[in-house]
């Protein structure tokens, strides 16, 4: 590959897009043109990049010419409809939607987990689902260690997970609640200010969610193991960023609380905030902006003999999306 | 015991205590006299009974004569120091603080669980924690047919359940977020407003809160079985009222979820609200001001031959205290 890489972003004007650009800034990611495409709504208008303004193109079939890689993340019709047109120009698809990312041949890929399987490649690479990457950053050392055999998982979801019309959303019923006026929904089924949604994605005939189906089939793909075992339940909260989980795994090998935070202490993407005597513990207000998952509670489960329970939080944007890409990108380019 | 029951509320301030005021009113129990008790601080200001003003007297050793039942709701050690002095004076107590639970020789008790406790008592009946009783009422049915080996939960708690000075506090930050003011905590180590906190009551040395061991202790207890085995996770989240909780059970006998359905549906106590197609889900926002605990999501555990997954809310100062709390008054004066 060049050394200095075109570079297209769809969704560029999204929650996840407008990220990614930060984030390729932040990394200094070399660039040689970036190309943001978005719907005809948006296009003409100008992002700023580099503290140079360009200009937002349609996305068209023929978007694509002369990309090296293009980072999606317009959702998953758009990406169906439109990944193929850029991989038959030549370009490297990193795809941040569910499209394509159970597909066999297209490698799903968290860098601290499987960096390996970015270059088993025919043109796209899957970006997980952001509960997902927060999930396995910190599982991951744990997982080679003891072998994970089961995992229990409640989430605490962030609702810039569903876009930024969410956000809205939730700013706009806290004025609603304080103002005294009645409170209004339309991105959420009902009212997310002051209340929680056991609901996230579509629900199966298995009484599972989509969300919930997708952190046990990613998990497995990602490790390379059918037989491990994810129940999840996928709640959403009013939090503006970042996803927190409440973990409970149960392993081969037992691992011993202290045993888990050293594995931890040590590994890539994740930073041990676990000192509750002194009130320190992983919340998603400290983990917003930043890349590391935190990881803290750790504890032996009192109700398994190989049982380990932990908290998590991380910034779903960035790790469990725009960065997670962006880092995928960086080892693309840097070859294996 | 007479037709008509002199009735002391310790805390009749509090978040509960004025809750318990209204549940008396709610369930026209037959209330000769209302004795509220408070500190010094509230002594002399009137209260609302039944239409007519009742003032506050100061809590002291000597409030107690004359009275029947004592609901107490003032705080730990407020219990530990008064309920003696009450018992002493020839009430019986029902005591919704964490003073007296877990003594030998005090029933614990939920009434849909283990109401033929009551009757054990020696001058104390103690309330579980709102948590545990939220998780206990719809769990029991389901432990009675099929024999629950494994709880693991965690929980979504409402600020309410720290008292009246966290709901101000909840509702003061999101002004000052509206306003664009910084914002200022006090009750919480952290902010609650946008954020969760992995923290509710004081951490142990096993790496559990109390809180969390509270939900396996009184399980317990309630249950008279040492073997279950309970691993609880309590997060508080940005929600006034109603705590919600995502359970999971290993049962020894297998359960489908339409069994389980179809015992919840003739529980006492509970309401089925287990329609996803319909989007009908238990939300904290729909269980606050009644005395149902909610349930639905209910699936089998993909990860677990034996396991069930379930979603549970309920008004935690309600049920989870003041209606617990006068439903043991109510048998205690029916009799056995």
């Amino acid at each position: 590959m060049p050394k200095q890489y075109r570079i297209g972003i769809m969704g560029a004007t999204g929650a996840v897009g407008s990220i990614m650009l930060r984030i390729l800034e932040e990394r200094d990611f070399p660039v040689a043109e970036l190309r943001p495409l978005a719907s005809v709504r948006s296009a003409g208008k100008l992002l700023k990049f580099r503290g140079e303004e360009v200009k937002i193109r349609e996305l068209t079939e023929d978007s694509f010419k002369g990309l090296d890689i293009v980072l999606a993340s317009a959702g998953a019709s758009i990406s169906k409809k439109y990944v193929p047109h850029a991989v038959e120009a030549g370009a490297t698809v990193i795809d941040n939607t569910s499209a394509f990312r159970m597909e066999p041949g297209v490698p799903l890929v968290i860098p601290e987990v499987n960096a390996e399987d970015i270059f088993k490649h025919k043109g796209i690479i899957a970006n997980p689902n952001c509960s997902t990457i927060i999930m396995l950053v910190p599982l991951k050392p744990l997982h080679d260690v003891a072998r994970i055999q089961r995992i229990v998982v409640s989430t605490y979801q962030a609702v810039s997970g569903t876009g930024s019309q969410a956000i809205t959303e939730l700013e706009d019923q806290v004025k609603q609640f304080v103002s005294g006026e009645p409170i209004k929904h339309e991105v959420y089924p009902y009212q997310i200010a002051f209340n929680v949604l056991p609901h996230i994605d579509t629900f199966q005939d298995n009484g599972y969610t989509r969300e919930e189906m997708k952190m046990l089939n990613e998990t497995r793909k990602m490790l390379h193991d059918d037989s491990i075992q994810v129940s999840a339940t996928a709640i959403r909260v009013p939090v503006f960023t970042s996803h927190s989980e409440s973990l409970q795994i149960e392993t081969e090998k037992k691992l011993t609380a202290q045993q888990a935070r050293e594995l931890l202490e040590s590994a890539p993407g994740v930073k041990v905030v676990d000192d509750p005597a002194n009130l320190k513990y992983p919340m998603p207000l400290d983990t917003s902006g930043q890349d590391l998952v935190f990881a803290g509670r750790i504890r032996e489960d009192i109700s398994h003999a190989h049982g380990l329970a932990l908290w998590v939080a991380g910034d779903q944007l960035r790790k469990g999306a725009a960065t997670n890409a962006v880092q995928i990108a960086e080892i693309l380019i840097r070859g294996k």
